[in-house]
Parts: C-alpha cells; sequence; structure tokens
C-alpha cells in the first residue's frame, strides 16, 4: 500500500508544536517534552497516538478547562525505591517525562524503582516511558488506567480502560523489545481506521447489551459513544478461548492505575458529569524501572534477550507467511523508512495545522501548501 | 456436576507427602514446602499442578535424575533490593520459596525487592509465591519458562514455554486478587483434561505444521509430543484478534526468566538431549516484591483494590450469565467446599499413593480403601 499523503519535515512540525502548545500556555520545556512524546508516535507509526491527537485530545481539552496548560507537579511521597506525585490535572507527558527521569535516577542508585500518578491527563504512547528507561540500559514496566470501554468476562458494560501493560526490554540488537498494547483485543482508534477504510470489524472485537457482538465499525463507534456497546479483552467473549486472561491483565492495570496512590478509577474516568458536562479526567499511571546491573549485568541480559529475538524470528514460519517479528520491530522498520520522509499528514490534519499557524499568526509554511 | 471421587483429608496427604519426600531424599524442611505448594493447588481446584503431579513430575524425576532431592540454593549475587539464586537442579519450589522470603523481607525494608533463579526444575503454581507476598502486605509478581510449546505470531514451530505471568494484589476483601494464567490460550493440562473428557479442544487453540487447527484432542497430545503442532498464544493465530499481545506476554516471561540470570531459554529447556536422552531442566524463574506501604499505604491500596473487584461483579451482566468473577475469587470458592472435604483422588491417583505407600513401608490407611 503506497502511502500518498504530503509530510512534513521532523524538524519543522516539531518546531510548530512547540510554537502552538506555548501559545496555548505550556511551558517551552514542556512544550518541547509534549510534541516530541505525539511524534515518537508517528515516527513508529502508531498514527493513532502522534499528531492526529494534537489538536483534539490536547489543545481543545487545554480550550475546554478539562487539561490544564501548566503542570504543577506535587510529590506526595517519595522514597529512595518510590514516588508518588499528583498531576493536578496538568499534561499527563509531562508528568511521566518527570517520574521517569527520577525513577531511572533512583535505579541507577538502588536497582529498582517504582512510581504512580495520580489526577493526570493522557500520556501519549506507553512505550515512550519504557524506551525512556532501556535508554539507560534499563527495564521499563507501564501502565494507564483510561474512559471506561472494556467489559469484564460475561459483563457487557464498558467498565475499564484499554489499559496497556507496557514493558521495554533491552536488547544487543539496534533497538529494544518495546511491547505496547491495549489489553483489550483492540482500542477505539482501530475501529476508528476500520471505519475510514470502510471496513467491518471483526467479530468478536466488542460485545453488545444483548450479549452478541457487531461488525458495522460506523454503528459500533456510534453504539461506543452511548455506552452501548463495549470492547472485549484480549482473548474475546466468555471462557472458550481464555477471555478472562485479558480480562485479567485489564483489571491488573486498572488496579495499579489507582491504587497506588488512591486516585479514581474505571466509570468515575468517563471525562462526563452526570449532566453531560465535561470534567477532569483525573488518570492515573503507574511505572516501574528495573536496573539488570543489579542482577547478572546489563550484556548478559541484552545478550540473551536479543538471542531470544533471533532465534523467535528465524523459527519455522506458517506457510505463506513472510516472516515472524518481534515486539517493537516493525515500529522500528518503520522508523527508518519515515526518518528523511518526515511525518505524513493527511487531509484533515493539514487544515488543522495552517488553522492553528493563523489563529496565532505563525510564521511556517507548509510542503503541503506549495 | 457432582464429584463422587473419594476425599483424603488434607493433614493426612500432607504427612504423607512429606513422609514420600523424605523418604526420596528430600530434607524434612523443604519436603513440608513441596507438600504445601502441591496441595495448595488442590485447595484451589487447579487439580493439573497438585497431588497430580506428586509422582509423575517430582518423585520419578527424582528417580531418573533430573531433579536433585537436595536444594543446593548458591546466591550469585545480592543486593539490597535484588538477589539472584542458582538452584543447581534443586526443587523449585524450595528455591522459589527461600526466594520470596528474602524478597518479602528486602521490601519490607526498602519498598521494592527483585530476584531471579537459574537451573532450577518446576516451582508449581505461579501463584502460590505472589500469594506469599500478599500475605505480608505486598503486591507479589513472578513468571516461569517452561518447556517450549507455544508458536510465535506466524510461526508453527513450539519455541516457548506456557510461561505464566502472574500478579497477586492485596485487597481489602477475604482473599486477594490472584491472577495466575499461562499466556497461551491453554496450557497442556487443559487439553489433556478435553480429552480424558472425551471431548474436543476448540479449534484455534493450537496450530499444525501446515498452519491449519485441530481440535482431536488426543491428536493434538500426540502430535505436541512430537513437536509437530504447537499451542497458540492469546489472542489466537495471526493478528486479527491480537494473537501478537499473547506472543508478546509470552516473550517478556521468556526474556524475564533467563536474561536476569544468563540462564538458557526457548528450546534449550526440553529437558531432553539430542539422542532422545534426558537432560536436566535448566527452568528460569523471576519475582518483584512491591510495598504499598512505600506509595499510599496499604489500606488505600486493599480498599481501592477491593472496591474496583467488587464494582465489576455489580457491572451488567451478559444475558444467561449467572455471575462476573474477579481473579483468584473461583479458586477462593472452590477452597471454601473444599476445606472440610480433603483432597479428592480419582483412581489413579489412589494407586499411586497405595504404590508408594507400600514402596517404603508407610503406615497410611487412605479413606479410599476401607
Amino acid at each position: 500500500m503506497t502511502d500518498n499523503r504530503p509530510c512534513v519535515p521532523w524538524d519543522m512540525m516539531n518546531a510548530f508544536m512547540i510554537d502552538v502548545f506555548k501559545a496555548y500556555g505550556v511551558p517551552e520545556a514542556d512544550a518541547a517534552i509534549c510534541a516530541d512524546v505525539l511524534l515518537e508516535s508517528d515516527r513508529r507509526g502508531i498514527e493513532s497516538h502522534g499528531c492526529n491527537r494534537f489538536k483534539p485530545i490536547y489543545l481543545d481539552r487545554i480550550d475546554n478547562g478539562t487539561l490544564l496548560p501548566e503542570t504543577k507537579l506535587e510529590i506526595l511521597k517519595e522514597t529512595p525505591t518510590t514516588l508518588v506525585m499528583d498531576a493536578h490535572d496538568g499534561m499527563g507527558m509531562v508528568a511521566s517525562y518527570r517520574m521517569m527521569e527520577r525513577l531511572i535516577e533512583k535505579a541507577k542508585q538502588v536497582g529498582m524503582a517504582g512510581g504512580a500518578i495520580c489526577n493526570s491527563t493522557h500520556y501519549g504512547i506507553a512505550g515512550y516511558w519504557t524506551d525512556m528507561a532501556a535508554k539507560e540500559g534499563m527495564i521499563g514496566i507501564t501502565g494507564t488506567n483510561a474512559r471506561p470501554s472494556v467489559a469484564p468476562t460475561w459483563g457487557v458494560e464498558p467498565m475499564m480502560g484499554t489499559n496497556p501493560m507496557t514493558f521495554t526490554l533491552p536488547t544487543d540488537e539496534e533497538f529494544p523489545f518495546t511491547f505496547d498494547c491495549a489489553t483489550s483485543i483492540m482500542q477505539n482508534g482501530k475501529i476508528e481506521f476500520y471505519e475510514r477504510s470502510g471496513k467491518e470489524t471483526p467479530a468478536g472485537v466488542v460485545i453488545t447489551e444483548d450479549g452478541g457482538t457487531m461488525t458495522d465499525s460506523g454503528e459500533i463507534l456510534r453504539q461506543m459513544r452511548g455506552g452501548h456497546c463495549a470492547l472485549l479483552p484480549l482473548g474475546g467473549m466468555g471462557e472458550e478461548m481464555s477471555g478472562y486472561k485479558g480480562y485479567g491483565f485489564t483489571t491488573i492495570v486498572e488496579i495499579l492505575s489507582s491504587a497506588l496512590t488512591g486516585g479514581p478509577f474505571m466509570q468515575a474516568l468517563s471525562g462526563k458529569n452526570p449532566d453531560g458536562s465535561n470534567r477532569m479526567y483525573h488518570l492515573g499511571h503507574f511505572f516501574f524501572v528495573i536496573n539488570p546491573e543489579f542482577f547478572m549485568g546489563l550484556d548478559v541480559f541484552k545478550k540473551t534477550a536479543g538471542e531470544i529475538c533471533r532465534q523467535l524470528r528465524a523459527s519455522k514460519k506458517m506457510p505463506g507467511a513472510e516472516r515472524i517479528y518481534t515486539a517493537g520491530e516493525k515500529e522500528w522498520i518503520i522508523r527508518q523508512e519515515r526518518k528523511e520522509k518526515g511525518v505524513p499528514v493527511n487531509e484533515s490534519i493539514q487544515k488543522e495545522l495552517t488553522g492553528l499557524r493563523d489563529r496565532f499568526g505563525l510564521p511556517y509554511v507548509f510542503p503541503f501548501e506549495k
């Protein structure tokens, strides 16, 4: 599938996003963090979490008052191995960056560190945080709760978020093992992608109130907004294919995201008051950093992890399968391909970019305008 | 389904297993640990890992020299937060017990602790180890590698173990949230159960060499022994229902089980030499303990975790669904039911018990003999 979308050079997009964030009141250093997290998502081809979200999920929420541009981090508790912070409804990406910086420092000193944040907002791709640990030669683990959309096994009500449980493990290869996925079969972005592509959603991805499934992607999204259908956990409906395992993983993330801080959870995270008006999201995230130097050493860890990945890729394939990947590899391949090209932007994103440029009178001329 | 199997009182079975382990050369304190781990599995109704395995997986392996009755634990590295041990092919349950005792002590002191064991053997139910942490008011996490039986996404070769990724989270309820599952859709024991029950295995649980699936449970077990079919990771074949997520979890456990110690992995864990003769298993396990008192406190953690479980159970059910469970709840219900009854033993286990009793001239008369 060739990609005919025009591209914007990374540097230009980065500078532009920082300028716009600043215009919205985000301090410059914080704006640089947020722009990098969003663009890292596009670099990896995770377009559901990239510059497509710049306006609707971040800027519009600053506008409507559910996201504060200044992140006033409060330390609720700190020990040599742990850190608990309240983000006071500021930028989740800024809070997470500051958290990971400190946890990495702690894990360098004492081998392991863990942290949790309450009253936060969307923290971008979870893999950004765990990769920060891997860049320093450490194992990173994170998860976050989110707007309720996943039903428990034998249930039909959207109770939990798509709750990623994310790991980065350092390897001796050019890229680490980065496993960054929702614990539901799919997250909303994938169904939106099916809708835009005119495709049906596979049966068994969502559950309806009467315990059935649906495949009309547009209809799923409409029903989902009203809370009339829910996403199913990894493993699917019921217990036959072990859907209770995905349900278990989703619940673990829900618990760790709130119980370490005492923050809110599940249906309290809808972002809506009972009267339908907006309210603060109050999300929670957790983070762990483990230093292999306090086990048998980073080199031993990297070599073993790399060898496992290589042997998996070299194992016998299904007839017709092109190749076997390991986690993070596809994203790394896309990252290489996009390095010179820049970030691809479709028409709706182009309009958002020029609209923001004009609103703030910023001196940018995008390549797609020429 | 009524259970007509005769039962043996817990105390009697425990004393008997300790006596037999001792007759096999296991020191008394170690024998007590192993008996308790195996019986805890039966108490929870996880009969695939209970006294059914006493003879074939433990005693017979001591007999054939692939499991040493004395566990000579060597500390390879220790810091205030971490511990790495070599079990030298002794009892994996003994090594894991000693590991968890020390990690709990460390986490009491410093808030977090992690450990890994190499050259170990089967460590019983993973949930035993994480529950040890929860009994002390802490979060427990563990995983282990195992004999290769799971294929990577787009692969057909059995490369990785069924690799449980297990968590126990303390709650304010009578039982903790104990999530103890293989990261494949099913483990072998479930397919053995289908075979004994004369049932087919659901399509999509295993993959054949030609990329198809099979449902004849007996045939699956035969093909599996020859390496001609493999179990599929949670999420199933290919990527449509996100099988790559289960594959990712399985790989994370495979990496953490070996890379923290530098121990062997994947196909090196077959227990067989190229000539078909037995060899040592050399399994690896990892363990993490997190102390909520170093976050916002145990009471806050337990209350939040318990409340999440209660709200999940109270959420709207599928039509026809009897109820919604949370992880560990079914096992806890069975545990209550079996408390007075004792451990149910089928005919083949009865024969193993009387055979062992007679071999060692032990003074036990089992209820099923009367």
